[in-house]
């Protein structure tokens, strides 16, 4: 903001009686402030008179040191105007105007900078304020709270300093509150904070009214390049040069006596956001007070809350109460929000000092934004982009209250969101046993494997040293919905001997800890937690948002349990069903064993015989659940040796089993394992060295289809996805293993079904022969975790080592496997298009972990998809965020 | 080839008396062969007059089994024709005309169709042809001729069967040619044949020589889809729809008795190349005598070989020799090659019955090219074009006798070209010990680490049953120049017991065994090589070479005697310089391992600082040997595991040096263990997760550098390779960490050195990206191995178990490990067009495998890079590539 060359620069802008000088979208001259004061103004609220200082000015004083040439006239004859208009004259002993002189800037900048208070005071007004007021503590207490300031705010001096002799002033009056403390103790107070201010500043404000202003202005100024200012705009991303205006008001004053007040009112209910006006006021107090927390703040009326002895504002204001009631509709129809209101009572007059938006809980944000659309105060789409997507997520699972933050002794990726305390146990027996015995566990393990299912099913959370987003844990404890941390570096696991070392502190088995899955972090011993709440106006939010959303929300879903839950959450479809996911319960994983170390077509096959009426039976509880939804069933996706049995005994039960001695067994599973098994013998890979897995899934399937829909009537819309697709040859091959399969089950049922077949997009390959693959794929649906590994070249399980470090250093800006990375989404562009040209039937969908991410779905919706997938628990986010993503779009 | 309408089409084309109708450029309708008698024709020499019947014909009668419209009576013309031109009439016992009737395909049919030659025999013929000639014999022996061929390919039986009768007569009068055996004994056999072909077929040839005639043609045609034929197009990927032409020639005979005679020249050796007239013939033989190896050849001159008793055709045909020699100076000097001829001498005069192109060893290849060259015959560029790069690999490494690989036992990777025959070893320390008693031998591990370096170099091959083209044996193995086979997954190692299986074959230490590295085929005993010669020849080529090609070649070389080797074969620049191989050898691992397992700053700096000496020491020596020449090193990039010690005896050496306990170092190295460590803590996250040991790099490069510079005024161009960069955060950060270590050393030395910094293109991120790294790189070297592997999703140490079965099921064409993929480089066309469009002045060059692959090459020409890098052993490979793919581009 330079100024404007040639015209004559206008620096200041005044407000009162009704009318105001600034116009409404001026706040990056006036601030946010600024600009509401004005916009209060003309609605004949009663605001203090005063007038803003532009932005401007505090520029050029931050880089010249001086005030811009005609400024210090135009303040001058905007004093002269506000003299008029309180009739006071500024440094008259006798009618003195005293001043307020606070920051207003363009955007928040989260209340750090400096304010100086009761600017205009010196001895002889003080005593002149006392005669005329009869009021001579009032008269002393503003003189010294005018000291406090001036030294703080001008002169530099540490708070404290004066505040430990106000202290010691009130423990010689022996009294508690600062409003008890006499008109003779606060004098002398003046003169004990101006002996200390010589002494530790060898200075003393300045007794002329005019210096003190054109100081506190400056100070004020100041303040945006002091450390505190500078260090929230960083850490947040602001820019340093929007700069600050300074208000100057009428002082006034709530510490005037028992017909004196301030106090503070939200328009509604701040933590759970019903329609209440609600607040708290401090008679006989200044506003700082109330902020403070000094005394104790009673409440504004019966909807606030009472407790017997209270002094309720309604009853001891009943004036200045309901003109404060008129204020707030005023307030609120015209800002169209919940507003925090800032006021004080001078001798039965009430002032509204500011109003802002008013921060409120996670509950409150989606109740009030519901309720000021059914009010008509705002529109159903105004609705759906007041609430935050991220507000969501901390209604849905039990969060930790952030206070128990500060006791984190180690950090991890949240891999699954929600808190959870229990018992550390180490391993999946004892989890099992803890748990049977009623208690509630924390599982901790270096990692996890298909033989911890059901020690983890049975825990409350999932604590891991190693792996990532995509790990074994990660996967399992967000489709169970079961709150987990991985890839937490800091943990010394010693689960024989059943303890861990977390830093020097030991923590052994029993020991209660707690973990929140949504920020990674751990802590010892048991921490509050807020329990979520379901809501009839999150409900509502959700009815409307389908309104406005173009893509579609399926879910990550392997079972019928978490398809239930999805489709309660709103979900269209199964975008993704992980068949293998079916195989990790027990009894089943054994057969599924078998299969894999089968050396020969035949044991494999046999096996296969076995497990397939289980995955028929998964599949029609499925179909059940989501009558004629579409249901995207992946084929086997991960490398084999992922199920294969870790340790002697599982070995040895293995060989048991299939009667081989454990050293046969074991050299089969050597020879199994791969150096780097994400980009080894997996996904379609798989399904063309052994055509026989894909086609008894896929018989699975059909049967399960043919067989709902003859036997219980209820429509179907199963869709087999090929993953790993890296040549469009792989495809065409596996497609016709898909059709041949089909034709021939669907023969024994007399059944026609519709089967589409599509693939996942994972592979940079598969993005740039979109056009190719199109013409043989009836669907895509991107896997964006294999996608941003393969692009990046990073595994998300071995990333721990670095990727935390490239954060924090900003080497990126975030972490790809969060948000999608523009080079992923240029590729996922290339195979839309080129999918699209050949195909333009084609239907399009992502089905990663970023298919819950806000931004990423934002993504999704430029780029043309149809629809994302994401875990049950996220289903109500992407949907806001999709309804989001298309209001953003077309505004 | 479908016939035109509306115009008459002309189906025969007649030559003889040194006129030809054929055009030239007439090969899609009259074949190879028709062609070139037509050619040969024009140019005087003596062929069989005849006439050629058009593929077109052949097309119609596959389609409809009948001879097109007007095409017997072009046929008839052309007979009536060749009558004239013979002075003989078809069918005249007094005075016959006999035919041969042979295939004439467009392009090589491998010899896989069928011909039939005598055609115009019957009984009475005979009869009259021994009168005319007075050679009894010769007539009954075209007779018996005339009736196999007939048997065989017009009536469809087997020729063993007739064959077997053939041997009964000879066996009767005791002879073991069949040259020898009298008239009376083959006119009996005529009947004997007769007999037989009733018996078999109920059928005998026609008698009426026009339906012997429509018979042989029609039999030819149809040869052209019979299984043989149909599966050589098949094998070597022809089409099927160009058809076979017929030419019908007047019959010359070899088999007249003394004066006759048949033989095979080559215009130069096939073996050397020398530029000698060879080959070989037979008295008193038809042609097919020779080709079918009956009778022992005679040598044609002196120059071809002769012992004592050999009877010499200079010698004994002098007049039929010298026109020999004047058809072979004549063909060859039209031809511009050089050629094999097929002649016949019929009572001293010579017919020149066939020529083609001659097949040559690798060696004559060049040779021949090169001197045809330097005769004038041809230009240089035609010689370049002439010598495929695939023989440069066999002249260049020692080659497996091809009839040897019948006995092929296993399988692999071929890694490291070459040949190699040893006493299997198990370890490497066995491998030590026995080169040390003087015995070649073959390593043979699972797969190779750092500790069997020393192993590997004391073998002649490398043999392991994991791991792929970039796998640490085959890295190491090319480096050094060792045949090397990875991925043998045939082999079940028992290396403590000290023996292999391979199916159910044992073999045990010490057993001799065979690998091919460049076939990856492994062969139990010893096994004849070929060992490469160095030829004049070929440098010369070479140095016609560098003119035409715009790329140059670098290498991909470690170690100054690589350098050496790389600069003799004319490389421009070291384009690889992988510091990690230089930490290998024995005494730096150690110091290497104890700065891995550091756990702190402090003591892997001090391991550091060991090891800095011993780098400069190596960069010393490679600026020494490049003399000025650009060298570019790649810092740290493999994950830090690959080096850690594995093995109780080893784990337990490194504790004692860094006074821990095992236990303890166990931990640590499992702690550093990654579940894909391609995509792991490598390349540059390593640089920038501990950035000192890029400086310690960096510090050696500059120091090294100024040294040779200051002390041997020899000229140096060092350049700095950040590899594994997906984000251009990372590169910025390295080159300032490089840009400040090189400053700070330079001081020292008062040297003002330029230094390159650049980046490896690896990642499908970097290529997206490569606007932006552009900016802040001078060059980009793709990393095509990376680049592939992470395109594709595919490990190269994991895909043993599916990518050679999508080779040879055509799921891929090709395996995109040897030949650059067309979405391999799509991508690296974007980083070469977004990285030019941002910097201009970007050096681009490849350093992946592919760099010495020809194919890959060409699309690097046509990409706009400026140089490929490769291993020693394919710099000139790769310099004829990179003229060839100029000469393509050009043309």
């Amino acid at each position: 903001m330079t100024l404007p060359s040639g015209t004559k620069p206008r620096f200041v802008y005044s407000f009162g009686d009704g009318v105001a000088e600034a116009a409404p979208e001026m706040h990056a001259l006036v601030g946010a402030k600024g600009e509401r004061l004005a916009e209060m103004t003309r609605l004949g609220l009663p605001v203090p008179p005063g007038f803003t200082i532009t932005t401007q000015v505090c520029e050029h004083m931050l880089k010249t040191s001086e005030f811009p040439a005609g400024a210090r006239e135009q303040i001058q004859a905007a004093l002269t105007l506000l003299e008029a208009r309180t009739e006071t004259t500024y440094g008259d002993p006798d009618n003195p105007l005293l001043l307020s002189v606070r920051p207003a800037t363009p955007v928040t900048a989260g209340g750090m900078l400096e304010a100086v208070l009761n600017v205009g005071m010196n001895r002889d007004i003080a005593v002149g304020l006392a005669a005329r007021t009869g009021d001579e503590r009032y008269a002393w207490d503003c003189y010294r709270r005018y000291l406090q300031d001036y030294a703080a705010v001008c002169m530099g001096m540490r708070r404290g300093i004066l505040e430990t002799l106000l202290e010691r002033a009130k423990d010689g009056e022996g009294v508690y509150d600062e409003s008890e403390l006499s008109a003779p103790a606060l004098e002398g107070l003046t003169e004990i904070f101006k002996r200390k201010m010589i002494e530790s500043s060898s200075a003393l404000p300045p007794d002329d009214p005019r210096e003190q202003l054109w100081a506190s202005i400056e100070a004020v100024f100041r303040s945006w390049n002091s450390p505190k200012p500078v260090g929230y705009r960083n850490a947040h991303g602001l820019p340093h040069d929007h700069y600050t205006a300074v208000t100057v008001q009428l002082m006034v004053f709530g510490n005037m006596g028992e017909h004196s007040a301030t106090g503070m009112a939200f328009t509604r209910d701040p933590d759970n956001g019903e329609k209440r006006f609600f607040g708290e006021w401090l008679p006989n107090a200044q506003g700082e007070d109330v902020r403070m927390g000094l005394r104790a703040p009673q409440p504004l009326n019966k909807e606030s809350g009472t407790l017997p002895g209270d002094r309720v504002l309604e009853r001891e204001h009943p004036e200045a109460y309901r003109e404060l009631t008129r204020a707030y509709r005023v307030l609120e129809s015209h800002f169209r929000d919940m507003l925090r209101m800032a006021f004080t009572i001078q001798q039965n007059k009430l002032w509204i000092i500011q109003t802002r938006i008013g921060k409120r809980s996670p509950r409150a944000e989606v109740r009030i934004a519901v309720d000021l659309a059914r009010e008509g105060i705002i529109t159903t789409t105004q609705a759906i982009r007041r609430v935050q997507t991220q507000t969501l997520d901390k209604i849905l699972h039990p969060q930790i209250d952030t206070d128990s933050l500060r006791d984190v002794v180690a950090r991890g990726l949240g891999a699954s969101p929600g808190a959870a305390t229990g018992h550390a146990v180490f391993s999946s027996k004892e989890a099992v046993e803890w748990a049977g015995r009623g208690l509630s566990v924390v599982l901790v393990r270096s990692e996890t494997t298909p033989d911890d299912i059901h020690g983890m099913l049975k825990s409350a959370g999932i604590l891991t040293r190693r792996g990532g987003m995509t790990s074994h844990a990660a996967v399992v404890a967000r489709g169970a919905s079961r709150a987990c941390i991985v890839g937490c570096l800091d943990l010394e696991l010693h689960p024989d001997e059943r303890y861990m070392m977390v830093g020097d502190q030991t923590i052994a088995q029993g020991d209660i800890i707690t973990i929140d899955g949504t920020s990674g972090s751990v802590m010892v011993g048991e921490v509050e937690t807020v329990q979520p709440k379901a809501s009839r106006e999150l409900e509502e939010l959700l009815a409307w948002v389908d309104d406005v959303a173009r893509l579609r929300v399926y879910v990550n879903a392997d079972t019928a349990r978490d398809c239930e839950r999805a489709v309660r959450f709103g979900a269209k479809g199964v975008g993704l069903c992980r068949t293998e996911h079916m195989f990790f319960e027990t009894g089943r994983i054994d057969i599924f064993r078998q299969m894999i170390v089968a050396e020969d077509e035949a044991p494999r096959r046999e096996a296969l015989a076995k497990l397939m009426p289980m995955q028929k039976a998964d599949f029609k509880a499925i179909f059940r659940v989501m009558r004629g939804l579409p249901v995207t069933i992946r084929l086997l996706d991960p490398p084999l040796h992922e199920f294969v049995p870790h340790g002697d005994r599982e070995i040895g039960a293995l060989a048991e089993v299939l009667g081989d001695t454990p050293e046969v067994i074991r050299r089969r599973l050597e020879s199994m394992s791969e150096i780097n098994p994400m980009l080894g013998h997996r996904g379609c890979r798989l399904g063309l060295t052994y055509p026989e897995i894909y086609e008894m899934q896929v018989r699975a399937v059909v049967e399960a289809a043919c067989e709902v829909m003859n036997d219980d009537g209820v429509p179907v819309n199963p869709q087999i996805m090929i993953p790993l697709v890296s040549h469009v040859r792989e495809l065409e091959l596996l497609r016709d293993v898909v059709r041949t399969t089909m034709t021939r089950a669907c023969e024994a049922y007399g059944v026609n079904l519709q089967l589409a077949v599509g693939t996942m997009i994972e592979l940079p390959r598969s993005c740039l022969t979109g056009g190719q693959l199109a013409e043989v794929a009836d669907f895509f649906s991107f896997g964006t975790n294999d996608l941003t590994q393969t692009i990046f070249g990073i595994s998300r399980d071995d990333c721990g080592r670095f990727l935390p470090f490239y954060v924090e250093m900003g080497i990126l800006p975030i972490d790809p496997f969060v948000s999608l990375d523009p080079s992923v989404g240029e590729l996922v562009e290339i195979a839309v298009e080129r999918g699209r040209a050949k195909n333009p039937g084609l239907e399009l969908g992502m089905c990663g972990e970023h298919g819950g991410d806000p931004r990423s779905i934002a993504f999704c919706h430029k780029a043309g998809l149809d629809y994302v997938s994401c875990s049950p628990f996220r289903v109500p986010i992407a949907r806001l965020a999709a309804a989001q993503a298309a209001l953003e779009a077309s505004s």
